[in-house]
């Protein structure tokens, strides 16, 4: 019985909003219902790994901010954020080349929130949203309460095509933004290199489409730093997102949006509407965690840490993946994305995969239109390298096995 | 310059949703600005008293959690919110007389969130959302991103008046739901009674109109416990939001949304695609803090402050407030409404009232429709005794000074 049916039979006063009607259970979320039994060697999961959260410190960070400014931190607080957690910010990211004011950052409950805030400030129903081939799932499940039409922008290994940017004022004119996630993106794991964000930023401009950009995996590169934000390149036509969630801990949900002054005004408004402020006493231990160069020496253990898994991940794939995968090993995040050989269907190998103990995410759930049914997400920083090789061991005997059964006899 | 102003004149990429066009700055939040300032003795926060933050059981139970469960903790972890925790909330409805089980339980970033979830789920642009007069501003600003349009039901000091709500079948049909807050209103200070309660269930069952009950306050009774809630009578017809900002600490942002098992999945989906789950670190450590009675002794001792600080509000006001004046000692929350005699403007008072180093909030700010200028809302748990005696000397004096200037002459 499904949710609808259910919601059906019942005599009910309710009537629900159109939005609604169309809200479905998450696929994802279904699927990792099944996969995150124990015994699983899961990599379907976008969690990342415990044992990079910081516990010594959060733990010293409570109690200092508990012993010193304890009726501040339980209080409600501005909805803008805690000030001195915001002007941290605009110092973080002046290193990465975006000069911004404090009063340009606007703390949030994760960057989920952010998404949330900025379909309601700039998405009329009907109205296109722009997003990447694949893109983030959150972003679609954030937006679609607003009742967008999505727009998706052909992409290659880069990122979107400015050609298909450029496009866009006649494809879908009125486009809101284009939602982007240059670095390490979720789910393709790909980076965008510096040629394709000018070229990127050259055609939105063009269009006349504004970004927003979203970068929760930027710091956790392994070879080098990303090229500099598209904040950077065109300031006054991006929203830019952030995270704590990958360099700190998911579990505290802090992140940030900045925004041009001309809109930060309506977003401020959205989030007072939405949950009056973000935990203050949340903001306050992170603060107090990082104030003092923490994640200068924190975030390279990450690094490290996931550069090692993902080592053991490539080499895994290179040697058990069937001819005809395609794949490219990713430079910094969490993912590899793989395209598997004709004939591989992910989602219905999915519950065969299970069945050997391992799990993965197949892509489709990524698309805004037309899904790749090929395509499947791996997560490399939750199981250990010996465990990825187990996984992927599995995975390749399984993809063998269905190839060599369910291959097409081959017509003369 | 305003915002829109500042908006138009920039040369823009960007295009605002309707939504956001109708955004303004809250008046409530323009006027604490003001107000906010040190010296300023301000009865106009809706702020509870830090004295009555739990900071040791904090600290204890932060240090529990980051050393029992720290990976779960600083983890993501599941929308519908930690399971003790659900169980907990269902366990202490049950004491008051509501039947619901732990998967009727949705953890929310305060109960703010609840309000933008039911918006979202229940909503349509153009569709009627009754309320009550007054009503609590942040309801408003939840659910106008949603772009109802708002029913006012006409209300007396037992709260909705029955007959009203009857007629919203004709006079607002299609009503997505009456949003009501039976227990020491926000800003009334009014508890709906026994009778009233009855009255209006069969009134809004006999209108086919759902109820969203809000019960932020109903703990802080101060002589004995209000009624049992309205979805205790329908449960059926009846979203209920709690929280636990005014018995822990608000900045902690936690609170919850109790629901119709054919509405639950539509409000979970709702609040994944939100901020995808509210802190679990702040779960766990609420229910540390909870989970062996701690409120049973807690609970009452904010009452018994809150209670001191009324009785010296209502002594004050019965000997300060010039004749004219109307209202009634609140039996529970946090606020005292009054209406000012004729001839007085809340809003026009206020400069005045802050330059003599006092201030309140004007009550217009909590109408949906047509405000009374007269009402003023009074916080009294946020002052000693001692200094709301003199905030309130302060305040009848200014009355009495405005009354006696401004006294239009007489017409014979």
């Amino acid at each position: 019985m499904t949710a609808a049916e259910s919601f059906e039979s019942f005599s009910s006063p309710w009537t629900l909003a159109r939005r609604a009607e169309r809200m479905n259970p998450s696929i994802l979320r279904e699927i990792l219902k099944v996969t995150d039994r124990p015994g699983i060697l899961s990599m379907a999961g976008g969690l990342p790994s415990p044992e990079s959260f910081p516990v010594e410190a959060m733990r010293a960070a409570c109690e200092r901010v508990l012993r010193d400014t304890p009726r501040e931190a339980l209080q409600y607080a501005a909805s803008e954020g805690f000030a001195p957690l915001r002007e941290w910010v605009a110092a973080h990211l002046a290193v990465q080349g975006m000069a911004v004011g404090a009063d340009q950052v606007l703390i949030t409950t994760g960057s989920q929130q952010g998404l949330d805030l900025v379909a309601k400030v700039l998405v009329d129903a009907g109205a296109p949203v722009a997003v990447e081939t694949p893109t983030y799932l959150g972003a679609l499940q954030a937006f679609a309460p607003m009742e967008p039409v999505f727009a998706s922008v052909a992409s290659d290994a880069d990122g979107p095509l400015p050609e298909a940017v450029a496009a866009l004022s006649h494809d879908a004119p009125g486009t809101r933004f284009l939602y982007v996630l240059p670095n390490f993106q979720n789910p393709s794991g790909r980076l965008m290199p510096e040629a394709r964000r000018e070229a990127l930023v050259a055609a939105a401009k063009q269009a006349g489409v504004p970004l927003v950009e979203d970068n929760p995996y930027g710091d956790l590169w392994f070879d080098e730093a990303p090229p500099r934000p598209l904040a950077a390149r065109w300031p006054e036509g991006t929203i830019y997102l952030g995270s704590f969630s990958k360099v700190l801990a998911p579990g505290l949900r802090l992140g940030y949006v900045v925004a041009p002054r001309a809109l930060y005004p309506k977003l401020l408004q959205a989030k007072q509407a939405a949950d009056l402020h973000t935990p203050g006493f949340n903001q306050r231990v992170v603060h107090e965690v990082i104030r003092d160069g923490f994640l200068d020496t924190h975030v390279p253990q990450i690094r490290a840490m996931y550069r090692r898994q993902r080592d053991a991940l490539c080499e895994a794939l290179r040697e058990h993946l069937p001819a005809g995968s395609e794949w490219q090993p990713p430079s910094g995040g969490m993912f590899c994305w793989i395209r598997l050989p004709a004939g591989c269907d992910a989602v219905a190998l999915l519950p065969q995969a299970v069945e050997q103990g391992i799990a993965f995410v197949p892509g489709a759930a990524f698309y805004a239109r037309q899904p790749d049914a090929r395509t499947v997400r791996l997560s490399f920083v939750t199981l250990t390298p010996d465990e990825i090789r187990t996984a992927v061991t599995t995975l390749g005997a399984l993809l063998r096995r269905h190839l060599t059964e369910d291959a097409p006899t081959p017509t003369p």
